[in-house]
């Protein structure tokens, strides 16, 4: 059995080259001259050298190009995602290309096919916000390149998903503004067939129904979830006159806007009005008050995600391993919640 | 000479077509099917149809992507440049792929790599903070593919290049810190082979010389400008007692970790000590007090950006169309660096 454990060193060692050599030219690193690739890929034939390394080398045009796209890399949740993806897949001889929708459905499919037309070995995306049907994406699993979803995800797709539990992060934030003294909780929300929406929207009735709270219909708003939307909608609640003693957002943008306008007319954060966010955005460290929000573990989220895009990428069959990944999110309290301040 | 008056509705006549197909047709759309596209481009021939579309729809093997490559895209500079090239070469039907950096030379080499690998047209970069040379982006041009770079230039190459005038930013701002009665400001600089980071440098130390004020050493602090350094850097500076009434910093994330330790400290800004950063990041107006900054023109930027690539990708020879491009930035007064607050 002397040959099955071969190791890179024997290769090594029969070609007169570094056993690092050896390593990168079975990774296919580019660095490495093609007539040496195949000098070391006749020897590992010869004396049985068979670890996983060598199916993909021997795979024929392969990119080792993996498309990522995002409604936009200019969200610090996104970015990390992205930056704990690059990491597993760079230590594996990968690189990312990214590509972005603007979260809107015609871009889109348009930046799948550009990710298709790249050549990508496979592509990891978050869905956009207004995307109707998922046929683009389909059509990446017809071709058999693998495809995993994350944070924004659907049940249209038989594919791997990582997700963080969203009604978790907005149960115990809406419980902890409960557990401060909040009664009336305004929440701001946007599209409901975005899985991400829906399942905070759920988080923030459960905590109130919970906690003994009626749900009031006019206290839960729809909005793109902007800086913009919260300052709007916040003008608008104050204008209305309806009793609220607290803020949740799914979003860290719009509850920025709306703590902005919650100081112009005069409240006092968190003494009147409590205030949460969702995202763990930097900036929301950075406001007076510094605001309360969810960390949605972006690092690991990238991690499990790109581990289980190999796995599909390694797998005989992709339906074989399809599966889905629930993170917990992480309640930060800061200033905006808590009465003792 | 009617045949050279030829338009795209002459050939979607022949073929019993639309015009839009026609126009899709020539303009290489994915949605378009080869056999379609063949024929048009046939039509067009025969009746002498010869707009710019035709000579690129001909091109062969272009895959109508151009990539990208900044230190990172979780930056409101970067992406909103990344915006500007998008926006227009979405409308010549060309999209964008982006790859980072992060700022490491090691890995932009390896993104450069990526990119060839995914048979990019060309390529729009801002050069990492690290880059030592620039063997891999002569491999670009060597290759025929248009380069481009923006706002992190360099006078290596021989290739358009697209900046803002960062001395003038830099001059504008510390005239202005000066003129709001700061005598010893400190200014947080980084690696002086980086183009922006000399040009601020040297865009302060004109100020004070034009002020009749004395260029101190010892306030001109060398780090990565994150926001961690700008936490450090402020509190060795109050900790050796060194005299200052003035932070200039050429980055917005280092100024916000100076103003959380000087509020920390004790002091009052801007009454004791005025500031001001560079970048305009969108955090900075949401600070107390909200934070003076340079805004950079992203979004003209990657407009002239994209133009500077299509006219390259159009042009005969590379070399003949080269042009260095300089967008004047703007500075934005808020109320961390002024007397009235």
């Amino acid at each position: 059995m002397k040959k099955d454990r071969a190791t890179i060193h024997d290769i090594a060692l029969k070609l007169n080259i570094t056993a690092s050599t050896v390593s990168r030219a079975l990774n296919d690193n580019p660095r490495i001259s093609d007539a040496t690739k195949k000098k070391v890929l006749k020897v590992a034939k010869q004396i049985n050298y068979q670890p996983n390394h060598i199916a993909s080398a021997l795979r024929s045009g392969k990119s080792r190009l993996i498309g990522v796209i995002v409604p936009t890399a200019n969200r610090n949740f996104f970015s990390s995602v992205i930056r704990g993806i690059e990491e597993l897949a760079n230590s594996l001889n990968y690189k990312i290309i990214i590509s972005q929708s603007y979260d809107d459905f015609e871009k889109e499919v348009q930046t799948v096919e550009a990710l298709l037309n790249a050549r990508v070995d496979g592509i990891i995306a978050s869905i956009a916000k207004t995307t109707e049907n998922v046929d683009h994406f389909k059509k990446v699993l017809e071709k058999g390149i693998p495809l995993v979803l994350f944070d924004r995800i659907t049940n249209a797709l038989e594919v791997s998903q990582v997700v963080i539990d969203d009604h978790y992060g907005a149960y115990q934030t809406v419980d902890h503004l409960i557990k401060n003294g909040c009664k009336r909780i305004v929440h701001f929300t946007s599209n409901p067939r975005i899985n991400i929406y829906h399942e905070r929207r759920r988080g923030y009735e459960d905590a109130l129904k919970d906690n003994g709270l009626e749900v009031d219909p006019n206290l839960i708003i729809f909005s793109n979830l902007q800086l913009e939307d919260g300052r709007r909608i916040m003008q608008e609640i104050i204008d209305s006159k309806i009793d609220f003693d607290g803020v949740f957002s799914s979003s860290d943008y719009s509850i920025m806007g709306a703590l902005q306008v919650l100081k112009e007319n005069g409240y006092k954060v968190p003494a009147q009005v409590k205030i949460a966010g969702f995202g763990n955005e930097p900036f929301t460290s950075f406001t007076e008050p510094p605001i309360t929000t969810v960390d949605q573990k972006s690092i690991p989220m990238g991690k499990i995600t790109a581990e289980s895009f190999f796995e599909l990428l390694n797998a005989d069959s992709a339906s074989s391993v399809a599966k889905k990944t629930i993170l917990k999110p992480e309640l930060i309290i800061r200033k905006s919640s808590t009465n003792n301040s």
